[in-house]
Protein backbone atom coordinates (compact mmCIF):
# COMPACT_ATOMS: atom_id res chain seq x y z
CA UNK A 1 0.00 0.00 0.00
CA UNK A 2 1.22 3.54 -0.91
CA UNK A 3 -0.33 6.30 0.84
CA UNK A 4 1.10 10.28 -0.84
CA UNK A 5 1.34 13.42 1.86
CA UNK A 6 -2.33 14.31 -0.03
CA UNK A 7 -4.01 10.85 1.02
CA UNK A 8 -2.36 11.03 5.09
CA UNK A 9 -3.87 14.72 5.19
CA UNK A 10 -7.46 13.19 3.87
CA UNK A 11 -7.26 10.39 6.50
CA UNK A 12 -9.95 10.49 9.16
CA UNK A 13 -8.07 11.68 12.24
CA UNK A 14 -7.89 8.63 14.37
CA UNK A 15 -6.97 6.31 11.33
CA UNK A 16 -4.02 9.02 10.52
CA UNK A 17 -3.08 9.88 14.62
CA UNK A 18 -2.56 5.59 14.75
CA UNK A 19 -0.95 5.48 11.44
CA UNK A 20 1.33 8.12 11.62
CA UNK A 21 2.47 7.39 15.35
CA UNK A 22 3.36 3.75 14.27
CA UNK A 23 5.73 4.83 11.35
CA UNK A 24 8.95 5.74 13.48
CA UNK A 25 8.94 1.88 14.43
CA UNK A 26 9.13 0.50 18.15
CA UNK A 27 9.14 3.75 20.45
CA UNK A 28 10.56 3.33 24.22
CA UNK A 29 8.01 2.90 27.56
CA UNK A 30 9.20 5.42 29.98
CA UNK A 31 7.20 7.34 32.70
CA UNK A 32 7.93 10.65 33.50
CA UNK A 33 7.60 11.76 37.18
CA UNK A 34 7.45 15.44 38.76
CA UNK A 35 6.10 17.08 41.19
CA UNK A 36 4.57 20.64 41.47
CA UNK A 37 5.46 23.38 44.13
CA UNK A 38 2.10 22.35 45.86
CA UNK A 39 3.88 19.05 46.42
CA UNK A 40 1.12 17.31 43.86
CA UNK A 41 3.16 14.56 42.55
CA UNK A 42 2.48 13.42 38.85
CA UNK A 43 3.35 10.60 36.37
CA UNK A 44 2.87 10.30 32.21
CA UNK A 45 4.12 8.00 29.99
CA UNK A 46 6.09 9.25 27.14
CA UNK A 47 7.28 7.41 23.80
CA UNK A 48 9.42 10.10 22.42
CA UNK A 49 12.46 10.26 24.88
CA UNK A 50 15.40 10.48 22.17
CA UNK A 51 19.35 9.91 22.92
CA UNK A 52 21.05 13.56 22.13
CA UNK A 53 24.58 12.94 23.83
CA UNK A 54 26.68 11.00 26.23
CA UNK A 55 28.95 13.50 27.29
CA UNK A 56 27.31 15.57 28.58
CA UNK A 57 24.41 13.14 29.20
CA UNK A 58 21.45 14.21 27.54
CA UNK A 59 18.08 12.80 26.79
CA UNK A 60 15.45 14.54 25.15
CA UNK A 61 11.62 14.27 24.70
CA UNK A 62 8.54 15.60 22.73
CA UNK A 63 5.63 17.81 24.22
CA UNK A 64 2.40 18.60 22.83
CA UNK A 65 1.37 21.70 22.12
CA UNK A 66 -0.45 23.48 25.30
CA UNK A 67 -3.09 25.12 24.10
CA UNK A 68 -5.46 22.88 24.22
CA UNK A 69 -4.64 20.78 27.48
CA UNK A 70 -2.90 22.07 30.56
CA UNK A 71 0.52 20.00 30.64
CA UNK A 72 1.14 19.12 34.51
CA UNK A 73 4.28 17.49 33.74
CA UNK A 74 5.48 20.80 31.45
CA UNK A 75 4.68 22.90 34.23
CA UNK A 76 5.95 21.01 37.28
CA UNK A 77 9.75 21.07 35.05
CA UNK A 78 9.61 24.75 34.75
CA UNK A 79 8.89 25.44 38.13
CA UNK A 80 11.51 23.35 39.67
CA UNK A 81 13.44 21.75 36.95
CA UNK A 82 13.80 18.05 38.04
CA UNK A 83 12.14 15.30 37.05
CA UNK A 84 12.51 11.27 36.50
CA UNK A 85 12.60 9.19 33.49
CA UNK A 86 11.70 5.33 34.51
CA UNK A 87 11.42 2.36 32.21
CA UNK A 88 8.48 0.41 31.95
CA UNK A 89 8.49 -3.52 32.36
CA UNK A 90 6.52 -5.51 30.33
CA UNK A 91 4.59 -6.38 33.58
CA UNK A 92 3.37 -2.88 34.27
CA UNK A 93 2.26 -1.82 30.47
CA UNK A 94 -1.40 -1.59 31.88
CA UNK A 95 -0.72 0.81 34.40
CA UNK A 96 1.74 3.08 32.61
CA UNK A 97 -0.98 3.46 29.50
CA UNK A 98 -3.32 4.82 31.81
CA UNK A 99 -1.19 7.58 33.18
CA UNK A 100 -2.12 9.05 29.89
CA UNK A 101 -5.81 9.71 30.66
CA UNK A 102 -6.85 13.39 30.94
CA UNK A 103 -6.77 13.61 35.39
CA UNK A 104 -7.48 16.78 37.40
CA UNK A 105 -4.32 18.29 38.36
CA UNK A 106 -5.00 17.69 41.93
CA UNK A 107 -4.67 13.95 41.29
CA UNK A 108 -1.47 11.58 41.36
CA UNK A 109 -1.65 9.16 38.47
CA UNK A 110 0.85 7.17 40.83
CA UNK A 111 -2.10 6.40 42.72
CA UNK A 112 -4.59 6.39 40.28
CA UNK A 113 -2.81 3.72 37.90
CA UNK A 114 -1.03 1.93 41.47
CA UNK A 115 2.45 3.16 41.05
CA UNK A 116 4.10 3.97 44.40
CA UNK A 117 6.32 7.20 44.59
CA UNK A 118 10.10 6.64 45.61
CA UNK A 119 11.89 9.87 46.67
CA UNK A 120 16.11 9.42 46.76
CA UNK A 121 19.44 10.83 46.61
CA UNK A 122 17.31 14.21 48.40
CA UNK A 123 15.82 14.63 44.41
CA UNK A 124 13.20 16.81 44.16
CA UNK A 125 10.60 14.44 42.19
CA UNK A 126 9.43 10.93 42.28
CA UNK A 127 10.71 7.68 41.02
CA UNK A 128 8.75 5.15 40.03
CA UNK A 129 9.38 2.53 42.34
CA UNK A 130 8.22 -0.57 40.17
CA UNK A 131 10.72 0.67 37.23
CA UNK A 132 13.77 -1.14 37.36
CA UNK A 133 16.13 1.23 35.42
CA UNK A 134 15.35 5.17 36.84
CA UNK A 135 17.02 8.27 36.22
CA UNK A 136 16.88 11.76 38.21
CA UNK A 137 16.98 14.38 35.62
CA UNK A 138 17.52 17.69 35.25
CA UNK A 139 16.34 20.80 32.88
CA UNK A 140 18.81 22.20 30.70
CA UNK A 141 16.66 23.83 27.72
CA UNK A 142 13.59 24.03 25.76
CA UNK A 143 13.81 24.02 22.37
CA UNK A 144 9.91 25.31 20.26
CA UNK A 145 9.93 23.38 17.32
CA UNK A 146 8.36 26.09 14.71
CA UNK A 147 7.14 23.37 12.27
CA UNK A 148 4.13 21.99 14.14
CA UNK A 149 4.20 23.87 17.49
CA UNK A 150 5.57 21.13 19.72
CA UNK A 151 8.60 21.25 22.34
CA UNK A 152 11.61 19.76 22.30
CA UNK A 153 12.84 19.65 26.11
CA UNK A 154 16.24 18.66 27.03
CA UNK A 155 17.45 17.51 30.20
CA UNK A 156 21.02 15.74 31.43
CA UNK A 157 20.75 12.87 33.86
CA UNK A 158 21.90 13.65 37.56
CA UNK A 159 21.42 10.31 38.58
CA UNK A 160 21.09 6.71 37.29
CA UNK A 161 20.06 3.94 38.87
CA UNK A 162 20.48 0.44 37.06
CA UNK A 163 20.11 -3.33 38.69
CA UNK A 164 23.76 -4.73 38.76
CA UNK A 165 22.64 -7.61 36.76
CA UNK A 166 21.34 -5.82 33.58
CA UNK A 167 24.80 -4.12 32.61
CA UNK A 168 27.74 -6.04 31.48
CA UNK A 169 31.50 -4.81 31.65
CA UNK A 170 31.39 -2.91 28.85
CA UNK A 171 28.03 -0.61 29.93
CA UNK A 172 25.56 -2.05 27.54
CA UNK A 173 22.17 -2.78 28.82
CA UNK A 174 20.41 -6.31 28.54
CA UNK A 175 16.61 -4.92 28.32
CA UNK A 176 15.75 -8.42 28.17
CA UNK A 177 16.77 -9.06 31.61
CA UNK A 178 15.37 -5.52 32.70
CA UNK A 179 11.95 -7.09 31.00
CA UNK A 180 11.95 -4.01 29.19
CA UNK A 181 8.58 -2.40 26.75
CA UNK A 182 8.66 -0.95 23.61
CA UNK A 183 5.52 1.14 22.21
CA UNK A 184 4.45 1.17 18.65
CA UNK A 185 1.95 3.87 18.16
CA UNK A 186 -0.67 5.06 21.17
CA UNK A 187 -2.12 1.63 22.29
CA UNK A 188 0.33 -1.53 21.39
CA UNK A 189 2.88 -3.20 23.96
CA UNK A 190 5.68 -5.28 22.76
CA UNK A 191 8.14 -7.53 24.47
CA UNK A 192 12.18 -7.72 23.40
CA UNK A 193 14.08 -10.75 22.77
CA UNK A 194 17.82 -9.91 22.14
CA UNK A 195 18.93 -11.59 18.80
CA UNK A 196 21.98 -9.77 18.03
CA UNK A 197 25.02 -7.87 19.36
CA UNK A 198 27.46 -7.25 16.30
CA UNK A 199 31.47 -5.11 17.04
CA UNK A 200 31.96 -1.16 16.30
CA UNK A 201 31.31 -1.31 13.02
CA UNK A 202 34.38 -0.55 10.86
CA UNK A 203 35.11 -0.05 6.98
CA UNK A 204 38.44 -2.68 6.85
CA UNK A 205 36.50 -5.49 9.15
CA UNK A 206 33.45 -5.14 6.62
CA UNK A 207 31.54 -9.12 6.46
CA UNK A 208 31.06 -9.92 2.69
CA UNK A 209 27.07 -9.21 2.14
CA UNK A 210 25.60 -10.44 -0.93
CA UNK A 211 23.57 -7.27 -2.33
CA UNK A 212 20.87 -10.12 -3.85
CA UNK A 213 19.46 -11.79 -0.78
CA UNK B 1 23.77 0.24 41.08
CA UNK B 2 23.25 4.13 41.55
CA UNK B 3 25.78 6.52 39.60
CA UNK B 4 25.68 10.87 40.13
CA UNK B 5 26.64 13.06 37.21
CA UNK B 6 30.23 12.82 38.12
CA UNK B 7 30.29 9.28 38.10
CA UNK B 8 28.79 9.18 34.56
CA UNK B 9 31.35 11.92 33.74
CA UNK B 10 34.28 9.85 35.32
CA UNK B 11 33.39 6.72 33.13
CA UNK B 12 36.07 5.64 30.88
CA UNK B 13 34.33 7.03 26.91
CA UNK B 14 33.56 3.36 25.62
CA UNK B 15 31.98 2.70 28.72
CA UNK B 16 29.54 6.04 28.98
CA UNK B 17 29.10 5.74 25.55
CA UNK B 18 27.66 1.99 25.35
CA UNK B 19 25.72 3.12 29.04
CA UNK B 20 24.28 6.39 27.86
CA UNK B 21 23.47 5.28 24.46
CA UNK B 22 21.17 2.38 26.14
CA UNK B 23 19.24 4.19 29.06
CA UNK B 24 16.03 5.69 26.67
CA UNK B 25 15.45 2.28 26.47
CA UNK B 26 14.62 0.66 23.03
CA UNK B 27 15.19 2.57 20.09
CA UNK B 28 13.77 2.15 16.16
CA UNK B 29 16.33 1.01 13.96
CA UNK B 30 15.80 2.87 10.99
CA UNK B 31 17.68 3.72 7.33
CA UNK B 32 17.98 7.03 5.79
CA UNK B 33 18.39 6.99 2.00
CA UNK B 34 19.91 9.93 0.03
CA UNK B 35 21.23 10.85 -2.85
CA UNK B 36 23.88 13.30 -3.69
CA UNK B 37 24.00 16.03 -6.76
CA UNK B 38 26.31 14.12 -8.30
CA UNK B 39 24.17 10.91 -7.75
CA UNK B 40 26.01 9.22 -5.30
CA UNK B 41 23.78 7.25 -3.42
CA UNK B 42 24.21 7.19 0.79
CA UNK B 43 22.31 5.10 3.29
CA UNK B 44 22.85 4.88 7.16
CA UNK B 45 21.62 3.73 10.30
CA UNK B 46 19.41 5.86 12.73
CA UNK B 47 18.36 5.57 15.96
CA UNK B 48 17.21 8.48 16.73
CA UNK B 49 13.75 8.85 15.06
CA UNK B 50 11.11 10.50 16.70
CA UNK B 51 7.51 10.71 16.32
CA UNK B 52 6.74 14.49 16.00
CA UNK B 53 3.01 15.41 14.99
CA UNK B 54 0.58 13.14 12.93
CA UNK B 55 -0.82 16.46 10.83
CA UNK B 56 1.15 17.03 9.48
CA UNK B 57 3.25 14.22 9.15
CA UNK B 58 6.39 14.85 10.50
CA UNK B 59 9.26 13.04 11.92
CA UNK B 60 12.65 14.38 13.50
CA UNK B 61 16.03 12.66 14.04
CA UNK B 62 19.34 13.46 15.46
CA UNK B 63 22.48 14.36 13.72
CA UNK B 64 25.88 14.55 15.76
CA UNK B 65 28.21 17.19 15.23
CA UNK B 66 29.87 17.81 11.72
CA UNK B 67 33.21 19.25 12.88
CA UNK B 68 34.67 15.91 13.24
CA UNK B 69 33.32 14.08 10.67
CA UNK B 70 31.37 14.76 7.18
CA UNK B 71 27.97 13.59 7.55
CA UNK B 72 27.05 12.63 4.19
CA UNK B 73 22.94 12.24 4.67
CA UNK B 74 23.06 16.02 6.26
CA UNK B 75 24.62 17.18 3.21
CA UNK B 76 22.21 15.38 0.82
CA UNK B 77 19.47 16.42 2.70
CA UNK B 78 20.87 19.92 2.63
CA UNK B 79 20.84 20.19 -1.33
CA UNK B 80 17.91 18.25 -2.76
CA UNK B 81 15.96 18.58 0.52
CA UNK B 82 14.51 14.48 -0.45
CA UNK B 83 15.55 11.21 2.04
CA UNK B 84 13.75 7.98 2.54
CA UNK B 85 13.47 6.51 6.00
CA UNK B 86 13.23 2.55 5.92
CA UNK B 87 12.76 -0.15 9.04
CA UNK B 88 15.00 -2.34 9.35
CA UNK B 89 14.02 -6.05 9.48
CA UNK B 90 15.01 -8.21 12.01
CA UNK B 91 16.65 -9.94 8.92
CA UNK B 92 18.68 -7.46 7.98
CA UNK B 93 20.31 -6.00 11.24
CA UNK B 94 23.83 -7.14 10.66
CA UNK B 95 23.94 -5.77 6.91
CA UNK B 96 22.37 -2.34 8.92
CA UNK B 97 24.79 -2.30 11.64
CA UNK B 98 27.41 -1.66 9.14
CA UNK B 99 26.07 1.30 7.46
CA UNK B 100 27.55 2.86 10.36
CA UNK B 101 31.34 2.41 9.86
CA UNK B 102 32.88 5.41 7.81
CA UNK B 103 32.61 4.43 4.15
CA UNK B 104 34.58 7.07 1.92
CA UNK B 105 31.83 9.61 0.02
CA UNK B 106 32.41 7.75 -3.24
CA UNK B 107 31.27 4.43 -1.73
CA UNK B 108 27.47 3.63 -1.50
CA UNK B 109 26.41 1.75 1.71
CA UNK B 110 23.82 0.13 -0.40
CA UNK B 111 26.26 -1.70 -2.58
CA UNK B 112 29.11 -1.88 0.37
CA UNK B 113 26.19 -3.73 2.81
CA UNK B 114 24.21 -5.62 0.38
CA UNK B 115 21.13 -3.53 0.09
CA UNK B 116 18.99 -2.79 -2.89
CA UNK B 117 18.27 0.99 -4.17
CA UNK B 118 14.64 1.38 -4.96
CA UNK B 119 13.46 4.57 -7.13
CA UNK B 120 9.82 4.73 -6.53
CA UNK B 121 6.84 7.48 -7.19
CA UNK B 122 9.79 9.84 -9.04
CA UNK B 123 11.23 10.69 -5.17
CA UNK B 124 14.78 12.15 -5.33
CA UNK B 125 15.76 9.66 -2.85
CA UNK B 126 16.40 5.70 -2.65
CA UNK B 127 14.56 3.60 -0.90
CA UNK B 128 15.24 0.25 0.95
CA UNK B 129 13.62 -2.57 -1.34
CA UNK B 130 14.38 -5.04 1.25
CA UNK B 131 12.41 -2.86 4.13
CA UNK B 132 8.62 -3.29 4.53
CA UNK B 133 7.71 0.02 5.92
CA UNK B 134 9.38 2.78 4.47
CA UNK B 135 8.66 6.73 4.33
CA UNK B 136 9.79 9.47 1.11
CA UNK B 137 10.34 12.73 3.66
CA UNK B 138 11.14 16.26 2.31
CA UNK B 139 13.19 18.74 4.59
CA UNK B 140 11.59 21.17 6.61
CA UNK B 141 13.57 22.09 9.64
CA UNK B 142 16.80 21.91 11.30
CA UNK B 143 17.04 23.15 14.83
CA UNK B 144 20.43 23.42 16.42
CA UNK B 145 20.84 22.29 19.81
CA UNK B 146 22.93 24.38 22.37
CA UNK B 147 23.27 21.85 24.60
CA UNK B 148 25.54 19.89 22.85
CA UNK B 149 26.03 20.95 19.16
CA UNK B 150 23.21 18.52 18.06
CA UNK B 151 20.89 19.23 15.43
CA UNK B 152 17.51 18.01 15.16
CA UNK B 153 16.43 17.23 11.31
CA UNK B 154 12.67 17.54 10.67
CA UNK B 155 11.26 16.07 7.62
CA UNK B 156 7.60 15.61 6.84
CA UNK B 157 6.03 12.18 4.91
CA UNK B 158 5.74 12.35 1.12
CA UNK B 159 5.16 9.16 0.44
CA UNK B 160 4.61 6.05 2.84
CA UNK B 161 4.72 2.18 2.09
CA UNK B 162 3.22 -0.52 4.34
CA UNK B 163 2.41 -4.03 3.43
CA UNK B 164 -1.01 -4.43 3.18
CA UNK B 165 -1.40 -7.25 5.67
CA UNK B 166 0.62 -4.81 8.20
CA UNK B 167 -2.06 -2.07 9.11
CA UNK B 168 -5.56 -3.09 10.78
CA UNK B 169 -8.34 -1.03 9.74
CA UNK B 170 -7.91 1.98 12.46
CA UNK B 171 -4.46 2.37 11.26
CA UNK B 172 -2.46 0.55 13.98
CA UNK B 173 0.65 -1.44 12.51
CA UNK B 174 1.52 -4.86 13.67
CA UNK B 175 5.35 -4.65 14.45
CA UNK B 176 5.38 -7.91 14.73
CA UNK B 177 4.22 -9.00 11.34
CA UNK B 178 6.54 -6.59 9.85
CA UNK B 179 9.67 -8.07 10.98
CA UNK B 180 10.44 -5.08 12.66
CA UNK B 181 14.23 -4.85 14.99
CA UNK B 182 14.96 -2.53 17.93
CA UNK B 183 17.93 -0.93 18.96
CA UNK B 184 19.73 -0.91 22.38
CA UNK B 185 22.54 1.11 22.96
CA UNK B 186 25.26 1.07 19.45
CA UNK B 187 25.37 -2.98 19.12
CA UNK B 188 22.32 -4.59 20.50
CA UNK B 189 19.12 -5.50 18.39
CA UNK B 190 16.38 -6.69 19.46
CA UNK B 191 13.23 -8.68 18.31
CA UNK B 192 9.79 -7.62 18.67
CA UNK B 193 6.52 -9.37 20.65
CA UNK B 194 3.17 -7.82 21.07
CA UNK B 195 2.12 -8.21 24.53
CA UNK B 196 -1.11 -5.98 24.99
CA UNK B 197 -3.18 -3.53 22.90
CA UNK B 198 -5.30 -0.97 25.10
CA UNK B 199 -8.19 1.14 24.14
CA UNK B 200 -7.79 5.02 24.37
CA UNK B 201 -7.12 5.83 28.49
CA UNK B 202 -10.13 7.44 29.49
CA UNK B 203 -10.43 8.70 33.54
CA UNK B 204 -14.23 7.44 33.80
CA UNK B 205 -13.05 4.33 32.57
CA UNK B 206 -9.74 3.82 34.59
CA UNK B 207 -9.36 -0.08 35.38
CA UNK B 208 -8.89 -0.79 39.23
CA UNK B 209 -5.44 -0.80 40.11
CA UNK B 210 -3.76 -1.98 42.85
CA UNK B 211 -0.99 0.01 43.94
CA UNK B 212 0.34 -1.98 46.46
CA UNK B 213 1.86 -4.90 43.71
Amino acid sequence: MHYTKEEIENLSKVKRLNLINSISGIKPANLIGTISSEEQSNLAIFSSIVHLGSNPALLGFILRPTIDVPRHTYQNILDNSCYTINHVTAAHTHQAHYTSAKFDKHISEFEACGFTEEYLFGFNAPFVKESKIKMGMKFKEAIPIQSNNTVLIIGQVHHLVIPENVMNAEGQLDLDKADNAGISGLNNYYSLTKVANYPYARVHELPKFNSKQ
